[in-house]
């Protein structure tokens, strides 16, 4: 199942996408959160849908982020092999986990900020997972296959000056205004053959730039949970980005940062693609 | 003024204490969220007294957190001098920041989780500050100061071997179940006369620990205010721990880790004091 979330910023209407037409979710839940995540929401849909009483959505309306504001957006970082020899950093033992604040996440295809004094605003295409139950104590990463409530297109925006060389920790860079678009849609578990396996695109200004597989995750999508939940609770509507390949800006010679007027898209099989404006903080 | 909440976990009444009652304010809103306080709260519920409109709850029923679960939690470290000294760690040159789970906040005399595994569970007092006003590029430190909605006692409860020595960022040891007892209330700014001039203190098992004044902060509060709203929007209901003095488990000899069955007391001036009791998580 497909979700998304329809209308002007800020004021989304929760819908699911099936052949191509959106249609309103309204009368079940107010948004595509944790309370309607972890209460059967594909079966919960599948009945209404099948009862013909979904009303439909205008088809060109803007999208907005197809989930609610997280609780937590946890990050994993380093977490393919390429992407952390180009970084110079050497393959970490286990995962290097950050933070970013939820209240970054934008929707596909809205413009970003790049913030004021910033000089190295750079690009990174992510395999996002959305928490469907918690996942606490989880006893093995086969048990975090039921903590997951689908997967979704996830672009972790990244200053490099502000994450790397204004001391200490790594959140100061990622979490910059409208440095999270999301989306297009949360794609449930049942849709996707293969998690593991998934390929990632991303280009600037038409030119390709990442593009990579979770095959080649150091830490796969279930062991990242598994390995998360003996540190925290992850909770339903949780986001984790698992990490980005090979082809950011920090990595190419010359370090092409991102200008205004620069244009991003990005894809991730199956779960559709989406294309942000670069603009100057206003 | 000063802001409670008070009743059974997840299920607290918004409350306001005067005079050592406790007054709902479930007649105004439903929480200390960022909608309450960024709407004159103080006006708002000093209308409500004076109208004499307000029911009158249990003076012996538990404290929550004072504050809804907040956007964001943003932490600074290594902001005392002393402490950056006893860490070994250099005096930062600018603010170092990191950040933690939202949802680890539990009330001022809750049962705090230590981890599973955990061999080294560490205290740390902090005055929070909770944000009632958007903050985003502010013009200087002196803006800060209408960004700011109270003040309120916080522990960020730090793992050190989860923080330090399992690769990468802080935040794997800063997140885990219950971290940040926060409380036992939320005091408005009228009400503190210095906020940059409070003794905070902490003991373990009735044994002081921690001694320190906020004058020692390297970074002031509206000066942290400032600098944060440079990186990322602070936005209504967002809280703030400002970094811990010296005297942590880390820095002193034999390193006094916490175990099951201590009793940690901590306390600010005019902010009022907590206690938890410190058992193995479930």
């Amino acid at each position: 199942m497909r979700f998304i979330k329809v209308g002007e910023f800020g004021q989304e209407t929760p819908a699911v996408e099936v052949d191509g037409r959106r249609l309103s979710l309204s009368s079940i839940t107010a948004d595509i959160d944790g309370a309607f995540l972890s209460n059967n929401p594909v079966a919960v849909v599948e009945q209404a849908l099948a009862a013909g009483e979904l009303e439909e959505l205008d088809a060109e309306a803007r999208l907005g982020s197809p989930i609610a504001t997280p609780g937590k957006i946890v990050c994993v970082g380093l977490n393919y092999r390429d992407h952390a020899a180009e970084t110079n950093a050497e393959v970490p033992k286990e995962p290097v986990v950050f933070m970013k604040d939820p209240s970054t996440i934008v929707g596909p295809f809205d413009d970003v900020y790049i913030p004021r004094n910033s000089v190295k605003t750079d690009w990174e295409v992510e395999l996002g997972v959305v928490i469907g139950a918690e996942a606490r104590y989880l006893e093995s990463p086969e048990a975090a296959r039921a903590s997951i409530a689908g997967y979704v297109l996830s672009h972790d925006v990244s200053e490099r000056e502000f994450q790397l060389e204004r001391g200490g920790q790594w959140d100061k860079g990622k979490s910059c205004e409208r440095f999270n678009p999301l989306g297009p849609v949360l794609v449930t578990p049942e849709e996707i053959a293969d998690p593991g396996n998934l390929n990632l695109r991303l280009s600037v200004n038409g030119v390709l730039h990442q593009n990579g597989n979770t095959k080649n995750l150091i830490f796969g999508i279930e062991y990242v949970i598994w390995y998360l939940s003996q540190f925290m609770v992850l909770r339903p509507g949780d986001l984790i980005n698992t990490g980005t390949p090979a082809g950011v800006a920090l990595g190419i010679e010359g370090n092409p940062y991102l200008r205004p007027g620069d244009v991003v898209e990005l894809s991730i099989e199956g779960l559709g693609s989406s294309k942000q404006l670069f603009v100057a903080a206003p």
